[in-house]
């Protein structure tokens, strides 16, 4: 794996959707250099980006990146990196994930990659809306799987670190227990109040206000991303189960009171 | 009902809880003067605030309000309320409510408050929490159900209206009708999310922390308040069972979901 000179990465994205549109923006500003492929073509949209994007997927392989970001839906990981025909890369390379559940993209990676490569499991606590005005503060999950290019490896947490993100190191397992009780339970709550369609009123609370944008901001993410935190997480199914007690515990303190009263 | 002299009211409070200090102490700060009585001994506190507090009902009546403000909790009105002995009162009065649900305390009122006297319902949608930096933007919620002394009701609506409130003015029915999709339905997440022991992760989302903040502010309120809002709103029942749906409606998408990727 050579190291890359001056910082600058040759980065390439498998999966080109939101987020990794998202994220490229930034690493261009930053002087990185970017290659993509992805399912749909996105060729109009990168060559406006300045980055190059390769339909083939054996081309992309040889344009010798010391990066590869995957970027698909946690969904679609699988059958994406099954796919790849891995002989046709010219050197050992860091693959990256940045996907919102995390044993699940690295035991996948560990059984399908090649073993001369370097692994390193992601999760920018962020996107395009709570990142849009900047990275700084925002939260930069990692676990370093297998590193033993240490300089590519920098190099690439370098692109977060410099943001201003808070970088923080933890396992691939303490990341999607904490997830579950976090992201997925806000993601959850967010689709009940979207399926409820609540909606701003005359009379707002400042505090309703919130739900409003918890609604609003999860909602913009795809359900494919909602029910891969569901599916891949094995933590989260024990927490939807949570809320449902909760709500029932609450509802039987409601009508325990009611009956008091109509005593 | 003699007008008051340069818009300074004399206000008496009826239930000096938590809400009644918090907005006593903006009428103060404009020159209003206040007396209070409540359940419980509040001598020492309003001494120091600068209130009259009289534990005795019939002191507390004659000493000549133009206004009586109902601060008690959503489930104590009707007792308290029946137990005032009217005829104590030494001219027509002006009574306002506080109450966070409304037909409840308007059709009340109208049961059983003189026929001489005034009723306005209203419902600040602030709190010692969300209202203590100012006012400002925050909305006031008023129903003029029967008033004849438009001086004493406007002097007293002046209060809010000079604090920068948005001033909202709204049958009690279609408060009712909001408030159990807005204000109530927050209630109900902020104790679910508190039932189930959320807390700040290392790897919060931005709008995880949203949802933080929802359990925390609504935790703040007592647990009358939050059965008040169900009991005494006829709308809220059909609320928690929409919220029932909903999450029912979620979990099984999910779970169909899942089957697919399972096939
Ligand atoms: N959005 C965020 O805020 C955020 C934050 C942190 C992490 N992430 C993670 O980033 C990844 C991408 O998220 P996203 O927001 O862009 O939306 P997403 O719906 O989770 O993923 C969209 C991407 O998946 C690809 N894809 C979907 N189904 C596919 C299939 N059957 N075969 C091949 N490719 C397929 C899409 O390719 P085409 O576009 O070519 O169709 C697109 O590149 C996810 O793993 C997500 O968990 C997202
Ligand atoms: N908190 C808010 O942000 C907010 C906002 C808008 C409207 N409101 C409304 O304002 C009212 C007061 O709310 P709060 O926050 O102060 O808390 P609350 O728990 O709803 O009410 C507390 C008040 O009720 C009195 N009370 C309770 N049980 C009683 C009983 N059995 N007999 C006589 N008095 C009784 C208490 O008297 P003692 O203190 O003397 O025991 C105290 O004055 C409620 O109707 C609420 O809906 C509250």
């Amino acid at each position: 794996m050579p190291s890359p000179s001056q910082n600058s990465l040759k980065i390439g994205i498998i999966g080109f959707g939101p987020f990794a549109q998202f994220l490229s923006s930034t690493m261009i500003k930053q002087g990185h250099s970017i290659t993509a492929t992805s399912r749909s073509d996105y060729t109009d949209l990168c060559t406006h980006l300045g980055i190059s994007f390769l339909r083939d997927m054996n081309a992309f392989l040889k344009s010798s990146n010391d990066v590869i970001l995957l970027c698909t839906s946690i969904l679609s990981l699988s059958q994406v990196i099954k796919s790849v025909p891995f002989h046709c890369l010219k050197q050992p390379t860091l693959f990256v994930d940045v996907l919102s559940v995390k044993e699940y993209p690295k035991d996948l990676m560990l059984q399908v990659l090649p073993h001369d490569s370097d692994v390193l499991c992601t999760h920018p606590m962020f996107g395009p809306e709570s990142g849009k005005d900047g990275w700084k503060e925002l939260t930069f999950m990692c676990d370093k799987v297998r590193i033993r290019n240490e300089v590519t490896c920098s190099s690439f947490l370098q692109i977060f670190a410099a943001e201003g993100c808070k970088m923080m190191e933890m396992t691939c397992e303490e990341h999607d227990k904490l997830a579950a009780r976090s992201q997925f339970l806000t993601h959850t709550v967010g689709r009940v109040l979207s399926e409820m369609e609540i909606e701003s009123t005359p009379i707002d609370t400042k505090t309703f206000q919130k739900l409003v944008e918890v609604k609003e901001s999860t909602s913009r993410d795809s359900f494919d991303l909602f029910s891969g935190l569901f599916i891949h997480n094995r933590f989260a199914k024990e927490q939807l189960r949570n809320i449902e007690l909760a709500l029932e515990t609450i509802k039987q303190q409601l009508f325990k009171r009611m009956n008091e009263e109509l005593d």
